[in-house]
C-alpha cells in the first residue's frame, strides 16, 4: 500500500510516511469560498449579488464564490474569486466562518469558507458584471440560492457587532465628517435609530475625533463641526489595549 | 459524462445534474477540526494538549484533532474528537479559523478548521489520557508539531479578544466572587497586571455585578465583598444591545 506514496516523500525525510498513510485515510471533500462584499451607498447598506448559474437555483441570488484550487490557500481563494467576479482588487477581505452542513449543496457534499468586507460603494466600480452582478438592499433580501440567505445572516450579525468593536464603519467616510454623517452609517448598518445624545456622549469618551475646526459646507441641515478620526491615538491604544466592555 | 453521476440524482430534481457536474470538477480536500481547550486553574492559564502521533513530530505537543467523517459537519467532529480525546462533553466550543496553507501537515495537504473553548479545570476531570493527555501552562510553550503553536497563538489572541467583549471568564469564578478573583482572572488571560482602581471602576460602570451583601471568608488578605453576575440584566442588554466601544 506504501508503494504509489513513496513519490510524495521528501527526500531525507522518510519519517513522513506515517504522516502520509494518516492523511490517505481522510475523507476528502470540495472546497469553496464565498465572499459577502457589503456596501453602503446613500445611507443604506447593500450586498454585492450574482445571479445563480444552476438550473435548479433559478432566478435566485447567490454569493460571489467558486472552488479552492489545489495548493491555493482559502485567502488567495477568496481575492482571486472577488477579482474574477467583481475586477475588484485591494479589498481586505476577513474570513468569518466556514460552514459546513452535509447537504447544503445541490450537488453533493461542498464545505464553503466565508469571507466578508464593508466598503464605500462609491469607491469601487464594477469592472465585471456577469451573472448580473449587482448591489442589493440588504433588507430585501428574501430567499437565496443553496444556503446563502443563512449565510448572509451570520455575516450580517459578525458585520453590526464588528462596526462597534472595531473603527470599521469610519472608512466608509471622507476624511472631514460631521457627527450626524457618522451616525447614520452606523443606523444604516445597526437597522436601528440611534439616540443622538447618547450616541455624541459615547464618541466623546472614547476620545479619538479629532475636530478640525471647520463646519459643513452646503448642506440643507445647520452645518455641523467636521471631525477626523485619530488614528494614531487608535493604534497606541490598541496596542496597550485592555478595553473590557459587555 | 453524466452517466455515473445519474444515480445520485435526488427523484424528481434533474435539474441538480448541472450541481452535480459542477461539484464533480472541486478539487477535494482532506478535512480535520483541531480543539484549542483553554483551562484555567490556580490563576494560570493552560491548554490541554497531547504527544503527537507522528514519527517526525516525535516528542512534540499537539493539538487535539482528527479527521472530519463523511457527511459529518464541522461543529459535530469537533464535539466528537473532544470526546474521543478527553472523554469530555456539553464543552461549548466555538469556531475560531479555519487554517489551509498548503504545506501544513507533512501528510499532503490538509485544511483544519479550529475550535477554542475556555473552561474551569476543576469542573472537568480527563477521562481519557492518550497520548500523554494533559494541561500545559501556556506561556512554557514553544515548538509544537505541525503549526499547531501559530494556530495556539492565534486563539489566545482571539480569547484575550473575546474576554473584554463577552462575560465569557465569568463562568470560571464560583457564583459568588470577590472582585479580586475576578481581577485574577482577567490578569492570567490577558497576561498583564491591571489597575486595581480602574478595573473595579469599569465593572462597577457595566452594572452587570450584584453585591450579595456576604463577604468572603477564610481569607489570608482583608476578606473582600462577593458579588454575583447579573445575567438576566446582561441578557437583556444584549437584546437592546448597542454597546460601541473600541
Amino acid at each position: 500500500m506504501l508503494e504509489p506514496l513513496k513519490s510524495k516523500i521528501v527526500p531525507g525525510l522518510k519519517e513522513n510516511i506515517d504522516a502520509i498513510e494518516l492523511v490517505v485515510g481522510y475523507p476528502a471533500v470540495p472546497l469553496t469560498v464565498d465572499c459577502v462584499i457589503f456596501g453602503f451607498d446613500e445611507n443604506s447598506l447593500k450586498v454585492l449579488l450574482i445571479k445563480s448559474d444552476l438550473a435548479q437555483f433559478y432566478g435566485k441570488l447567490s454569493l460571489l464564490g467558486d472552488k479552492v484550487n489545489a495548493n491555493e490557500d482559502l485567502d488567495t481563494a477568496a481575492n482571486r474569486v472577488l477579482l474574477e467576479r467583481t475586477g475588484m482588487k485591494q479589498v481586505y477581505l476577513e474570513q468569518v466562518h466556514t460552514f459546513s452542513q452535509p447537504n447544503r449543496h445541490p450537488g453533493g457534499r461542498v464545505v464553503t469558507s466565508v469571507y466578508a468586507s464593508l466598503l464605500n460603494i462609491q469607491d469601487h466600480s464594477l469592472e465585471i458584471t456577469d451573472n448580473e452582478l449587482n448591489w442589493h438592499p440588504i433588507h430585501l433580501l428574501k430567499e437565496m440560492a443553496f444556503d446563502h440567505k443563512e449565510i448572509l445572516d451570520c455575516c450580517y450579525a459578525w458585520l453590526q457587532k464588528r462596526i462597534q468593536e472595531h473603527p470599521l464603519a469610519l472608512n466608509l467616510l471622507p476624511e472631514k465628517f460631521s457627527l450626524r454623517q457618522l451616525q447614520h452609517v452606523y443606523e444604516a448598518i445597526l437597522d436601528t435609530k440611534l439616540d443622538r445624545r447618547n450616541f455624541r456622549k459615547k464618541f466623546a469618551s472614547m476620545g479619538l475625533l479629532i475636530d478640525t475646526h471647520e463646519m459643513e459646507l452646503n448642506v440643507t441641515h445647520r452645518p455641523g463641526k467636521l471631525y477626523s478620526f485619530d488614528h494614531a491615538q487608535y493604534q497606541l491604544r490598541k496596542k496597550n489595549g485592555v478595553g473590557i466592555d459587555f
